[in-house]
């Protein structure tokens, strides 16, 4: 089975695809975009996307390619993210004088660069990239940010595991399909709604779902492109595809202007 | 009066900070929370920042920094975005080959970088500071894409005007003070606020503002550090600091965990 993801080999949504599917070919892309391209051509089976991390919160992007896209959810994964420090091997702490990752992770990490002043963050595209790009190029006062995955994909050394600021770091990875059909147990339902722009719209909409007795779990907002602040509402509900959240779904159209069902699956 | 701006000046922020208050003089800052410190210290008398475009959506940073400090929301200003492309005195388009910029303004100009193919995009830390570079580094093969008003403060030259691709391109902005005494004629209020985590607790919250008749221009969730999975909830009320509005923030509080007004000021 073939899942795209963006980024490198080695990153946290590769390590997200090897833990969901132990056995796929991961194919990486360089953008989010290029990964839906490749679902919808048929050239992969599945795509694993972050959505959201428990500090950074949403991906955004994903949110909207969710919303834009045919495409469904089948699974969710959260994985705890642990960054280490990786250098090429033979490479030595006190030698390090930069430290390249993806502004997050750098972020993340904020104590140790306080304690190392003599480090710098550099800004690069990708956790496992950068580990990629110290390695390559055989520097030997640069190290990188990332995953341990992506020190054995490219064979760096850990010299500091577990330096991120907040052990409360996770990321929420989704599995996505084009086949529409939900697995056995789903009990989790994400949706996208678009309420009227009238008072009291968004407490209508919600109202559906609090006298069907089912709970959110989450609900975010984003903008509509070309209706400068109008929203789209990103919503997880605790329910399945059971007669019940179907009728709450109803119930949320007769309200609502649009409702799209992004996937309905197991929770993690 | 001094002002306090993330990025540099001829930045989209800097031109908000002038057409908010024509006299100031404007601090460029290279990071936001260095912005919020010097407010603390009282080294500038006010700060102008982005809170959310109505493409990209809200500058989380932002959110999370107007929880975290004691600042408060005193006006908002919507301004048109309009990208130019940007290039020293005397370069000529066709021997352009590379167009740095802030990641976001390189996104919202992707027709133009379809419509010339041997044109490089290059992401860069700042709008202002890419016309900065081009033009102080003297390259005759390249570009930046800004506002105008980098293109005067830098002494730059606009080759190609409007070149988004969305004309529906607003950023809104707020300027935030120590004083927490709101303006006359404020009637637009900003709060956060987190429920308790049981079924229907959103749902009975929003119930407070609809059952005043106070709409809701806009309500965001931002996860908690710390508490994953976890959320407090951004909301801009359509109300000033009245009777009415007091007893509805009055009733959050007795369903909600914590409530915090940002800001209360006149609508743009």
């Amino acid at each position: 089975m073939k899942i795209g993801i963006q980024g490198e080999a080695g990153s946290f949504s590769y390590e997200a695809a090897k833990r969901l599917v132990t056995t796929c070919t991961v194919v990486p892309c360089s953008r989010s975009v290029e990964v839906f391209d490749l679902l919808d051509r048929g050239s992969i089976q599945a795509a694993v996307i972050p959505i959201e991390n428990s500090l950074a919160g949403s991906v955004t992007e994903h949110l909207d390619l969710l919303l834009a896209r045919d495409v469904f959810i089948q699974r969710e994964l959260r994985l705890r993210i642990v960054h280490n420090l990786i250098a090429a091997p033979g490479v030595r702490k006190r030698d390090i004088r930069k430290v390249y990752s993806h502004p997050v992770a750098l972020d993340q990490c904020r104590r140790f660069f306080r304690r190392n002043p003599r480090i710098e963050p550099v800004p690069f595209y990708d956790t496992a990239g950068s580990v990629k790009h110290i390695v390559e190029s055989g520097t030997r006062d640069a190290a990188a940010i990332a995953g341990r995955q992506a020190a054995a994909v490219y064979q760096g050394k850990i010299i500091d595991s577990g330096i991120e600021d907040d052990k409360q770091n996770f990321t929420r990875f989704f599995l996505i399909r084009k086949n529409r059909k939900p697995m056995p147990g789903a009990n989790k339902t994400s949706i996208a709604f678009v309420v009227r722009n009238v008072p009291g719209a968004l407490y209508r909409a919600l109202g559906v779902f609090a006298m069907s007795g089912i709970d959110l779990a989450k609900i975010e907002s984003r903008p509509i492109k070309g209706k400068p602040w109008q929203y789209s509402f990103f919503a997880d509900l605790l329910c399945g595809d059971d007669k019940l959240a179907r009728r709450a779904l109803r119930n949320l159209a007769l309200v609502a202007e649009r409702v799209k069902v992004l996937g309905v699956y197991p929770a993690a």
